[in-house]
């Protein structure tokens, strides 16, 4: 295919994703296939010689949609949303044609500044402290990350780093593996299964905070305190805390304000993890839940969720960038470049897990100047209102509870009654393939959740959900009563 | 941008990048900007209110452009390529708008489905052995990660997870601590920057085995069979092999006939990384170069690189998929779905770092379908022709030498003389900003790498190229002997 063949079927494609997006509505947003499905439905090998582009198109409706589950349908409800505009989505294309790794300055100088200068713009969205924003006087910077669990990792061993540091300045007869093999991380026990991972991979103890209902499943300040107490005084080393502001079960925000002195005083690296979360904070209403990063060492969220910029695009800022460098370090012949020592430039491969990364930055830039700031507020605003919406619909009905506050966008709620009321109830709704939901764990109960997740999502969406939803209850209702009799 | 908007502004964008590649030569390939350039072109804080389309599509041309290093430009002989082809590009962009996330087979059936029988097509091009294809009786199966990086780390943690359960079988009283304290992991000290940091990352330790130039900058069964050896007798436990196929510096190959032995009787996982030189073992010719695999547990590179795949698409197959779930699986609540325990399906998650990902082998599929294999395999040879070009005109020039054996699209040569005679030679050729290229170290001497990397490249460029650099380099022998005298 060459460019000209490139000029008609690109534009064909732009109408075919047009077409797919302005209809996506009337397709059942969760896909009715079997595992396996696909590999009956294409042949066993690549072709020899070339197949027909009208053959791949027409392909996309009989092998791949069949599949979807159509994340971007109004009628999805699921996990937490990702992200999806016109503009990233042009951003994105053109990212793929300039097409270049931006592993290091002089491999792409574009491509690495106007990452530094959009983690600016946002952080400056979200009135981040000054240390973290790179074109001050500070030591810190921004990052674009692939994942939160990447942010989280980096962050993990960025903080190992540290603290074998220091405590090999003190001590430098004291062998490495000792002090790894004592060292523990902190996370709620409500955190992202990433967390857990993220101690598994960097090989150091990670212990999980308890939360309770009663105090709205975040982490205080008193719990964590008397949990490093008893680890020193066992001989660990606490090092790492993983704050969640936005839990995945039911948008929890731990209490950094408390944790972070704790931390600091401690020399423990406090990251925060705001994944869903964080795009809400460039409302004023909202910034008042990330008070306290003044503490963090580090923090992230993912715009590639709530703010319109599709995947992947999870950023991550620093407090002293020397920290994550000094983790990840080599400077092989082949990459090096004139203005290295300058200072004035920045390599992101120091920054992150990959060597190779995309020119991401470019859809921050198109997404904020087509929205603006007022747009992503407004965007952020009507997701909350929404769910509120549904909040009212389900505290209506007697049948039904909510089961944890209604901050954000996300409405957790349940039957009132048992966990497997709640499951068939919940099978139901997926069954029907109207909607999609999944569920999550509170305090043993079985419970149901309710992002708003797309930007087309609407009202009447919302109300046709909960019309879904609370037709299918009775039958649960009765089946219930069967079961016990 | 609603969808009308966004057809009209697509389809100006499909034109805006098929004149950007069709004109692409006509640019400096290196940009001529010093570091900071960006930051004073646009505002310091992004918009309160949306900006114009018109005025996002002009800034590209002056924020963005002269700000990019070309890596399309036919005229970018630097580090290794990275893919570029029209039907990845169109493939790409339905990817974005599906916009869905794989981490499990029920947030999208199809994006799971159809990397599994991609990375099966692709393995049978390889002709990879049948444990490592997924739709056979085999326990193997293949992935897409982001980057070569990932996968070395991802191959580290599964057999740093397999080593400390073998031994904690036989032990189970063993601290897990003081088995991670002894296991080492070897590399070739040709091996990729990113394969120490995978060490580094994982916390093991990561030992260099030496090659010399007498053997090719190969890595021998001899070399390592005694190190290993040596650091059975000092308590170590050898437990990771990674070997390299098409070294950075020189394409040099690990001698995996020998080593994989060794390492399949000692217990020792081998990895394979071939970033580069991997897709050119489509090519009957070449696969050769692969023997050995059956003897590995695993095996990735990169189509991003040399198979016309646009970034990010590094491709793995393992021989056990339960090594890889075994050391990060993770599944909260919110996670699980109905079909999870059939053992039929896939849940990409727990085969990789980060938790979400894109729809890519929609990439693939695109690519391999309006290529076929035979067109994959001109594309490759056209690519090991071009460098036999570029080496024939090295030969003929009595100044030049070529520094290591040409066996892909890859040319190490050097000026006889003084590292900084070509030094100096490098500078002149990059300052020129005509072509650009990147320098490597072999056996203490600094040598330019000239790789083959656009598509576009036709033996006109590569002529051209040669013209720029034969041209440049008389001025540095006179620059030679006056700084001798």
């Amino acid at each position: 295919m060459d460019a000209t063949e490139f000029r008609r079927r690109g534009k064909e494609m732009v109408d075919l994703i047009a077409d797919y997006l302005e209809n996506i509505e009337q397709r059942p947003v969760y896909p009715n296939v079997e595992p396996g499905y696909l590999r009956s439905l294409i042949p066993q090998e690549a072709p020899e010689e070339p197949d027909t582009y009208e053959d791949v198109v027409k392909d996309i409706e009989r092998v791949i949609m069949p599949g979807v589950t159509h994340w971007h349908s109004p009628y999805f409800y699921a996990y937490f949303p990702t992200a999806s505009s016109f503009p990233a989505m042009l951003a994105d294309m053109l990212s793929g044609a300039i097409g270049c790794i931006g592993f290091s300055w002089a491999a792409s100088p574009a491509c690495t500044e106007l990452e530094t200068v959009m983690m600016d713009w946002l952080g400056k969205m979200l009135k981040l402290p000054e240390e973290f924003i790179a074109g001050t006087h500070g030591q810190g910077g921004g990052v674009i990350q692939g994942t939160a669990s990447e942010a989280t990792l980096v962050a993990l061993l960025a903080a190992r780093s540290r603290t074998v540091r220091i405590i090999l300045a003190n001590d430098p007869q004291r062998p490495e593996t000792d002090i790894t093999s004592k060292l523990v991380a902190y996370a709620s026990d409500q955190a992202h299964c990433s967390v857990e991972r993220a101690g598994m991979i960097g090989g150091v103890r990670m212990k999980k905070i308890p939360t309770k209902q009663s105090n709205k499943y975040a982490v205080h300040g008193e719990t964590f305190l008397k949990m490093i107490q008893e680890d020193k005084a066992a001989g660990l080393i606490p090092f790492y805390l993983c704050a969640t502001l936005g839990t995945t079960p039911s948008c929890a925000f731990d209490r950094i304000t408390e944790l972070g002195p704790i931390c600091n005083a401690e020399q423990i690296w406090m990251h925060i993890d705001a994944a869903y979360a964080g795009s809400s904070f460039i409302c004023p209403e909202f910034r008042p839940l990330l008070n306290g990063i003044e503490f963090a060492d580090s923090f992230n969220f993912n715009p590639h969720k709530w703010l319109l910029v599709n995947f992947d695009c999870s950023t991550m800022w620093v407090r002293d960038r020397s920290d994550l460098i000094g983790a990840f370090k080599m400077d092989p012949l082949y990459l090096k470049h004139d203005h290295q020592e300058s200072g004035l430039i920045t390599d992101y491969r120091h920054w992150q897990i990959p060597l190779g990364r995309r020119f991401r930055s470019l859809k921050m830039w198109f997404v904020f100047r087509m929205y603006g700031l007022k747009g992503l507020q407004d965007y952020i605003r009507k997701h909350v209102e929404l769910a509120k919406e549904f909040e009212t619909l389900v505290r209506a009905d007697p049948r039904f509870e909510i089961s944890a506050d209604v901050i954000l966008a996300l409405v957790c709620f349940r039957l009132k009654g048992s966990n497997e009321m709640n499951e068939v109830l919940l099978k139901r709704i997926n069954n029907g393939k109207k909607i999609h939901l999944v569920p999550c764990q509170l305090s043993g109960q079985f419970v149901l959740r309710f992002a708003i997740c797309a930007r087309t999502t609407e009202s009447r969406h919302v109300r046709e959900a909960w019309r879904i939803i609370s037709q299918l209850a009775p039958h649960v209702h009765l089946l219930s009563s069967k079961t016990q009799t």
